[in-house]
């Protein structure tokens, strides 16, 4: 926290907001015949266009700094801190810089890896922190090398701490943020944007208040395009200091930096720290509470929203900038309570997008990581270009091997005791498998009374859209049809439905019904007769562990089965069922009875054989109900199915 | 004639049936990550594979011979016959070669040109006839590089006729078919698929029916990929012929040369020159009917039916060519007593797909050449790639100017005083613009009784789909918005639907209502007022002569109005409506009031200045409506804006 409350500042958050009217004109120069079709202007703009653009529209919005992570477990809580918080739409995440840390290193907890995890895996804009003293210029280039390599945009330059008390400039070095941003700008051209620290009170070692604006001109001046500001605890210290700024001609953004009090010890260690002084009418408060932590909360919040209000009522401010401390309640409280929290903010795509800026065209992905979206990033990194528009027949895109299962953001969040609870301690008969999955449907507690909450081929709890198939999925999972992924056909709602919506508003949405389940042999001959009768109705894919393939696609295209349509585009066709990548993915469908469930028991042991067996003998089914204006015919064909095993 | 009658041979047409299974291997090639998704197998598919494919499925098919037109107006008429005869579904059509009129010439009249309008103006699968006696062995390779490049991929490889009567070997030289069929394969490898002619009788030159087998044979081993028959009289004499061939090993497709009789002139001719004896029992019939044209015409329509149903039945023959000596009537009435001429076939697009290889891709157009896709394929011809899948948003593509109103394929079928008819000897008036639209709406004759069947925008009478919209079309063009092109909404119908549907079946069709019209800049003041209420709900365009452009299209993106969605394939969006093109598109709609219609009076005349006022003050306009499953509420805007106007 040293360097990061001496320089706190940091810039804007990526939203999924809607697209809109953009200038187009970066659309336009990336754009060919196929390109995508624009569809959330946001993916193909900078996060200073951004912000230019939401000052524009007067849309209000926030950002969130997070620290990188002491453990690895650690780092597996924050990223799915990041895939919650980012559901209420920041313009940008920040990730701060810990030089004793190793920050620039591929380590799972170091700043650039957290930076990379928070773009490519949890799509969000992020802003990587950076500071440059006491380093080497080759060493600064190579950091900067890395983040761009990664995807990363966003620099927030910063001078950090010195290593001494007795600190002393170095002839040629990097001795301010100045350096550093004039060093980006020479080697990185525009490539990155630059964000650096302003101290609406004026820096510790700042000669004055005035110095220190004069200072901060000076990094404007030499390509920075945005300001955030360390922390302050009156919105009139934020309001003054902005003007100030303008008199002397510094024009970019300037984003306040807001701090929740969350802590009496927090607030104490901060304040040391970045020696401000806390008002009086604060200490008074906070005193006579200090041993009592929600109280405290409490009122860090109402002092938060009611410095906010006044500062976005002042018409000068257009977004706030949150320190988090990593933790989720106090600002996701002010948040909501300022009312620019964006409850289930519109979804630009039916997947989570990384923001890598290669995947910024990426519109078309296979259906099957539905639930596994940072999977599929992590399978498909090394691919040059990403599917747009259509995914093509041809598309045998080689898929990398998924063996990293350990790796900290592919791992589930649950320790193994809670997976033992929800998936059984013993198992003793494939029916006590089926019953695992049962309740995962049903939400009801298992025999033991633990929910089942995951499971290895979803992370999450059911998703509400599947939830429209609750009834139906129970009754097939009893019975040994082990879903997996699914979907109910929908013939054209409106882009905006809560539920099954995605996209810009005034469009339409529709999906083909898809159901996806491992079952035994026994119950796939059976399924073949049925499906016979449906021919080119339903589509299936039927394949084992070997790779045994069975399908009727037509000459193995992709079937799209989510797509929408809007006002003024081109179809989008974000999701398909597609032969080729199947193959794939049934790898890895595969390989997750073993990985993340055999493995949880003894070798040897009856429950291990157990689910060794289902890995080696059942099959992977997928289904589309092509008629998607009728109902759902694939519950039908289970029922046939199960009337003919009978 | 003469040339053909001796070689007659030629083999199988364009057909636009419904794709289905196809071996899937070209398009594999073919395609990347956006390529096409395969909704039309014969589009991929050479001569030879169509052939086969339809030979395995059982689907009886059919193929017309045409001979070049000797004058630039026959040429017209004949290429309005390909697209009446191409509706019925023909596998090809073969383009006869005369050495006497420079077939291989630019002429509008040369074989090479009329084969080259077929392939790339009305979309039929072709074979082109060449000849190669008398010729080197560069001018022959010349004709074949200019045949290839200009798309066509089939040659019908004929000796053609000595020039004199004491006709002597060349050393060297081109003397037999067999020699033309090895110079192919040798220059141009496999590019193209070659047919050659078989006798069912023998050739008359040839030494013996065997002897001639012999030759076939070599014919076909030295790489012909199909035999087409002279003509003959009794289905015995095509199945005796069938199984000599087949019992020296020839194993190629061998597909009956059928001449329906259609005069007694006619058939004299043919058999004077064709050395063939006319059986006696027809003679029987034909002798006291000889001046009876339509008795002879029926008497060979049925003759020919009979012999068909006898080949056939056979079980030997799959396809039946057709000499139709450039006449519709007999040949289509056998067709169609047979049952395999294809009423209304499924269209694999909404619009008139081209044959040439490198369009073989396309699967998206802009709406504005719907009526005029000839002068679409004319103004792109020198595309190096065809959109597919998508139009994209930075496809400001290239077109081609059109000022070559005058070409053969590009000008009205109705001569000078046909149209003054139509469109008025005298324009008194705007209103008496207004009325010729509406009665080309209508159907109803004008003020002085004639029915006005085209407009200078479109060709042929209003399209079934249009006629939907008669009644408020007809409201509309009677107060001054001068519709030139319009779709109805359609929220997913089946793609086999009569009217609208188009692609496989199993699949849906969708449209966005469309309207695109000329107007007053006074009608336009009002509806760019009403325009404001809808918003998002209406996209429009709105440009004038000089190009003054009002739109709301979102960064001129283009706007999908036409998608399928079809069993096991990605969507298809065929129909575009793209701000960039339209631009181009408004030079040539503008251009045709003057072009077609103002050039028909006298410079300076009253009627001239009418229609020039108009070209130079009117807008052209398109609405369209997104909310595709609503009712229309273009024609609520259009009232809207007369109330506004009133």
């Amino acid at each position: 926290m040293v360097n990061e409350t001496q320089h706190t500042c940091s810039a804007s958050s990526s939203s999924k907001s809607d697209g809109g009217s953009s200038s187009g004109s970066e659309s336009s120069k990336d754009s060919s015949r196929c390109s995508t079709p624009v569809l959330d202007a946001d993916r193909h703009e900078r996060l200073r266009e951004k912000m230019r653009r939401r000052q524009d529209s007067g849309d209000k919005w926030f950002s969130l700094e997070f620290f990188p992570p002491r453990t690895a477990n650690a780092a597996v809580n924050l990223i799915s801190r990041f895939d919650r918080m980012g559901a209420g739409g920041p313009l940008f995440i920040d990730v701060t810089w810990h030089p004793a840390g190793d920050p620039g290193s591929d380590k799972e907890t170091s700043s650039m890896i957290i930076a990379n995890t928070a773009v490519n895996y949890c799509g969000l804009e992020t802003v990587l922190h950076m500071t440059c003293c006491n380093q080497t210029k080759d060493e600064i280039t190579g950091h900067l090398q890395k983040a761009k390599r990664l995807g990363l945009k966003n620099i927030m330059a910063l001078r950090g701490d010195p290593a001494g008390e007795e600190w002393e400039e170095e002839v040629d070095g990097f001795n301010y943020a100045l350096d550093l941003v004039k060093h980006i700008r020479n080697e990185f051209d525009d490539y990155f944007d630059i964000c650096v620290a302003g101290y609406p009170t004026g820096h510790p070692e700042a000669e004055s208040y005035e110095a220190d604006l004069r200072h901060l001109k000076e990094k404007v001046f030499a390509g920075a395009d945005f300001i955030i500001t360390q922390l302050f605890f009156r919105s009139e210290t934020f309001l003054r200091f902005m003007k100030d700024c303008q008199a002397i001609g510094i024009t970019c953004p300037i984003i306040p930096g807001i701090f929740p009090i969350q802590g009496y010890h927090s607030l104490r260690q901060l304040v040391k720290l970045s020696k401000l002084e806390v008002p009086q009418e604060i200490k008074d408060v906070i005193e006579p509470i200090k041993d009592n932590d929600a109280a405290i909360r409490n009122y860090g919040v109402e002092l938060a929203v009611s410095m906010c209000r006044e500062l976005l009522d002042s018409g000068m401010v257009h977004g706030l900038h949150f320190y988090t401390l990593n933790r989720e309640v106090a600002t996701t409280e002010v948040l909501k309570r300022l009312g620019i929290w964006k409850e289930d903010p519109r979804r630009p795509l039916p997947w989570a997008v990384s923001a890598h800026p290669k995947r910024r065209v990426e519109d078309v992905r296979p259906i099957f990581w539905a639930s596994r979206p940072k999977s599929y990033i992590y399978r498909t990194q090394e691919w040059d270009d990403f599917p747009n528009g259509r995914w093509g027949n041809s598309s045998s895109p080689a898929f990398g091997e998924l063996k990293d299962y350990y790796l900290f953001y592919l791992k589930s969040k649950s320790p193994r005791e809670e997976l033992l609870k929800m998936w059984g301690e013993e198992l003793t008969s494939e029916e006590s498998v089926f019953e695992v999955f049962t309740c995962y449907i049903t939400g009801e507690p298992n025999k033991n009374g633990h929910k089942v909450t995951c499971m290895p081929w979803n992370d999450d709890p059911l998703a509400t859209e599947t939830n429209l198939l609750k009834e139906e999925l129970e009754k097939v999972n009893r019975r040994g049809i082990l879903t997996i992924n699914s979907q109910p056909n929908i013939n054209g709602k409106p882009s905006t439905d809560p539920i099954v919506g995605w996209g810009p508003s005034g469009g339409y949405v529709f999906q083909k019904a898809y159901l996806e389940f491992f079952t035994s042999s026994e119950i796939v001959t059976a399924l073949l007769k049925v499906l016979k009768k449906y021919e080119l109705r339903v589509n299936y894919h039927i394949v084992n562990v070997k790779g045994q393939n069975i399908t009727n696609a037509p000459d193995l295209q992709p079937n799209a089965v989510t797509w929408g349509i809007f006002p003024g585009r081109e179809i989008i066709q974000p999701t398909v069922v597609d032969p080729v990548s199947f193959l794939s993915w049934k790898d890895e469908a595969f390989a997750l009875w073993i990985e993340q469930w055999a493995k949880l028991y003894e070798e040897e042991s009856p429950s291990r054989m157990i689910i060794q067996y289902i890995h080696d003998n059942y099959y992977l089914v997928n289904l589309v109900d092509n008629d998607f204006p009728l109902e759902n015919c694939l519950w039908q064909v289970v029922d046939d199915t199960f009337e003919l095993v009978n």
